[in-house]
């Protein structure tokens, strides 16, 4: 047991921060108001791409896929990831800037796992590559999609098609000008196992059929140039061999992409709250109100210490989730992703929402990320499932396990 | 003590209710599609006006201005007041409809108390017809504005003009188009004692050397047609008799201002909280996930049970707070008034985040009044006075009427 | 719809508060030497009876006892009692003193309600008149007694008898010198409608086959004299003409019993809250820590002003109530206890936790009243129905209630 | 960085555990009625000798004094000490079975870093041999004793002497038959430098001068055999040679001797709290209400999924924090210890809450140990420095660290 980052991960971290220092920080405010300029809708804005490269070049690329993918990975494990992870996190948009962003990497590890060596060819590279943008098409608005066997699209065969209908929405990144990809999950029969109805499958974006309706907003925000789209499948015609790994085989893709992409949504919202923290100790050092400065309120401190607390706890709770994922898989490690997945949300928006009410009005507008961290924590509140049905899960396995213990003091 | 609403308050709530139904909930989808697309920024719907002219034809008119305000009230008390106010706070514009929205009724209650008559005859009257809206400009981006020692924007007098100098922001009003009047609180003196130097003045919207510099987002939204601007006045002149009350009132004019305004939150959202409980309650009702109705599960029930008591005691605590000012004024109620500024606005968040939880993602999107109630919420944990300053008065009064008592048992 | 006590309210809440002032808290803490001294366990402290005959004469007797109960009731609503029950409630044995101490008012209220005029005679007018103590055996060990339908103890018909057998606990007063009568709920058949299963029974405290076995502690205390036992009935045989309303009409009794039963808990819970907030009060403004008063600490200050509000939101909460209780009974109140139930219990918990805190290690100890305060809230939590049932019906209720709302905005 | 234990602490966990289940859980219910009967007050269970005596020859003794203690210490390191104290944790007095329990663990640290070989001759010896125990006279019932600086107890030179006058309380241990050893913080000096004041002294427990007023409660419990005393120090009259470290050194002394104390404090509450939890698995798997388990509500669900998070985020603070301690000393991990002191008492009061709700009243009873642990948690708040201490100090130190960055993103 040691609690100390490797001299490895140390010095990536150096290298993570030191880019993020010289190249994203500088650029914050003037992304920002590009994107959030209704006149550049789902346009991204140009600096992005520069960044790409750059960080392309020195080496800071896809260093979310883990080592055992060998080629297309940079080599590291989920744990030597988690801290590098937390410093993308600190500015929402940042992970892109590494090829790390969601639902792109769960995209890439579900192709690196289970594609054929032709949509390997022909989807991953260029997503490894950040030439292309991709979405994942699952939850529906007609139904309960943390259930999977609730899914009703259908992806019906017909000759040497697949031809799906159905209605999704949440499908994040399908605004993105670069957004090529659809991997999209239906119901290859209705009948039969519950477990084995479901597969996935890929989608080229400019398929006939696909109908984006409307963004979605969070909290007020569209979140340009990737957005959050309701899109409907009319009639929408791919080859069978865009079948990945196979019909029925959709469930297990979707459980083992989500666990990784669990504890990455959790390290970022980590350094999300370790910035919204930052910023509340300079403001409450800097603000004076009724004679004395904030930072001197025995109820500031209290929040300060609580947050820090919280943050210090979710951190070694995301970092223990990646070490047993690296030691035991996904399969293993599920309580621990339950778990972090139910603490690092709330969490952050305990954090922020009193980093907000350091900051009063000021808090919760577009003059510091804390709002928009906020609204990040709450809405991994449902991604990728949401606090009931994982505090369901971990509840079952803790009393199996409990029960399983030879002698009960 | 008696906790029925009187016959004329029941038959009040009726007829609210009813125009509610029968004109505003109908239209709520088109009037939110109206404002949040940009192509209409700060553009009033043309049908808020009808509306408007139905609500006054029907009576429902200036209802928030108290009994002792004569010739301009129609005759309520701030009790009778608040169940109604609650069921136009079930969205969020709707009080305009009732010319019963913020900051407008606070900028009536200082013009009507302590007006001038002329003052009356230019301001109070377009605005009680309202043909005119105004903004009230307090709050200031340098300074803990919640101790209004600190204010900076200087009212410096110059012959027969004043001459004001400061920056402002939250001036929320301020983009519509209807708005004609700013009521500004800065200083006339910086020395003396600490509240004699604040004045508040009227300054016409047109005056010259008042710069709008850009709208402020709450979670994303600029609130438009009304938003909350950031203002700098440079040099900006008016007539001396466009003081309120005389130099160095401006605190008292605060204060008094403040107290009403606060309930007036606090009734409004009771009422959004209610309408989020409802919604919850539909989709619980309507939702199955994994073989059962999600109204089934335990920790839903919870949900709405914890929701249902929260909001119950604070109605209660809002309507004890109204009585209290229709019996001892403003200063008598102060303790209730901060009570219910501290608990209002946190239930609201509280009560919304239980209700976003049981929508899933949906809860956080524009298809359901959740998230913007509950940003409403978040935000009157600032507007007036944050929790924090609230907290510490109520404890100073708490204590001092503990030591008071005769007997220490 | 009027928050103000009445004249009449009013000079009884100074008539019970001048006698406690007088009588109660001067000896409160030579009670409680006397009865924590396990020399003394079981024991009366004698000067509790010359109290009662005190309090009698003062006219300051079976106030709980609402107004519909005619001869037996000193004539107030349950909303005038709700005062004067949560100044009682400030020491925790005080409402003896007024012989309004549980079980013995629920029991009183089922004998007045439903008693013979035999059973009156013998059991209702001694209790009455506070001579004897009495037991409620509801709650049984090996099952969840929150389900009625749960309950083993058996009442079997035996000619002219009816003969008892089963085991309860948490039989309070069971233990206490002066107690000498239990009510019993049992079941008369084991089969048939599940509600029409259970009957309430007098049960002679002397009566053979009576096994107390042991007092069961709360957070350490065995709240001597009364106790709470766990107790075995062995072949306990009492007249048929001991049923009380007759066979089958148990599980009616128990709710008629529990609806004001709950409320005169809260009431005293609010009084007990109240009262370690003034402790609190006064230990801030005493204690001096790092330089400055405890009172200045804005930290203590929140818990100062959140503890007000909740008292404060619990005591109106109790009030309406009590109101409603009044004027549509207990069911007609069903969903007001249930809320006030949910709530009371926990706002005690929270209030007393941070009283505690204020006073250091001191807040556990014998010192003040406030741990034990904490324990009474605890229990309360579980006693007449756990938080959880509490919520499921209120829930059930609320949901019911909103879809059957015409309209749905 | 590394998230295992290690093979060596594996196998010590297994020996700990293994004697628990062999040698302690068994008698834990003999015990617990012993020490609980008045009869008993003051005496200790003859088995515990007994047990002593088989923990010593399995090596399973001292293990809290870490390997720096050269000689004294069994050689483990605080990271390995830590699951063992957390096995011990499960039952409240078990750690004196290890001769691992509080306050001699703190005073054997003392002597052995401070004491001279003298003063280690004759106290330190028979405390690591488990022949005597000792208690720690530190806070004083007039004082805000978590500034150590507001000591009053004067520790006065008299010739050879020391002669001391005070009054301490919370002295826990002092009641214990085998007590024979005081170590006493007070003041040399009331002038000078505030925290060179300070002096730490051994007091022999039958010095004349000492009287024990009266016991303190935790909730009603006494905590016998060990007890908390409130102690008079009348003219009691030591050697010089008794001091430790010197005059002046007092207060370093205890920062050093609380370090330590505090995470085993933690360690052991995480044992405590892990086995509430066990209880709560256990219980709702076999309760039934309203026709199903209690472990399929999903509110229950709940409660176990929120303890289990904060438990294990709270093991791994308290892990993290004993590796610190190992590495930079305790200064050096003065932030983790505060964190895990703030969070481990909360979290285990959060934990026990749930699962005593989850047994109904008998949670609250003598048939679990959960109320106990409760208590526990409850009393650590304010052990070794309240939770507003310590909340204020990491909230300095967060905010310091944040400044020192070398930019502000």
């Amino acid at each position: 047991m040691d609690f100390q980052y490797s001299p490895k991960v140390q010095d990536l971290m150096r290298r993570v921060d030191g880019f993020m220092q010289q190249h994203v920080y500088p650029i914050e405010h003037a992304h920002d108001e590009f994107v959030q300029d209704p006149a550049n809708r789902w346009q991204q804005p140009p600096i992005v791409e520069e960044l790409k490269a750059k960080a392309r070049a020195a080496g800071l690329w896809n260093l979310f896929l883990p080592h055992d993918y060998g080629q297309w990975s940079p080599g590291l494990t989920n744990l030597e990831y988690a801290p590098l992870a937390e410093l993308m996190g600190r500015i929402e948009w940042a992970p892109e800037v590494f090829n790390c962003s969601a639902p792109d990497t769960g995209n890439m590890e579900v192709l690196a796992r289970y594609g054929t060596p032709e949509q390997q060819e022909r989807w991953l590279k260029p997503l490894l590559d950040g030439r292309i943008r991709s979405a994942y098409l699952m939850t529906e608005p007609q139904v309960a999609s943390s259930d999977a066997t609730n899914v009703e699209c259908s992806i019906t065969r017909d000759g040497d098609s697949y031809v799906l209908n159905g209605r999704k929405w949440w499908s994040s990144n399908i605004y993105h000008p670069h957004c090529e990809l659809l991997l999209v999950m239906g119901k290859t029969r209705f009948d039969g196992p519950r477990h084995t109805q479901q597969s996935t499958i890929i989608v080229p974006r400019d398929t006939p059929g696909i109908k984006v309706l409307r963004p979605l907003k969070v909290f007020g925000e569209v979140h340009s140039p990737s957005g959050h789209g309701e899109v409907v499948l009319e009639d929408v015609r791919v080859p069978v061999s865009n079948i990945v790994l196979g019909e029925g085989r959709g469930f297990e893709i979707a459980q083992g992409r989500l666990g990784p992409g669990r504890i990455h949504h959790c390290m970022r919202l980590v350094g999300a709250s370790q910035r919204a923290l930052e910023w509340m100790c300079r403001r409450v050092e800097n603000r004076v109100a009724f004679g004395k400065k904030l930072s001197e309120q025995s109820s500031i401190r209290q929040d300060i210490a609580r947050s820090r607390c919280q943050i210090e706890q979710a951190r070694l709770l995301t970092l223990a989730a990646a070490d047993r994922i690296d030691r035991e898989g996904p399969k293993g490690a599920a309580d621990l992703i339950s778990m972090i997945k139910i603490v690092a949300p709330q969490m952050c928006q305990d954090v922020c929402d009193r980093a907000m009410q350091a900051h009063g009005a000021m808090g919760l507008c577009q003059d510091t990320p804390i709002a928009s961290s906020f609204a990040y924590g709450r809405f991994v509140r449902f991604a990728d499932g949401p606090d009931e049905v994982h505090m369901s899960q971990l509840a079952k396995w803790t009393i199996a396990k409990v029960l399983a213990l030879e002698t009960a003091p």
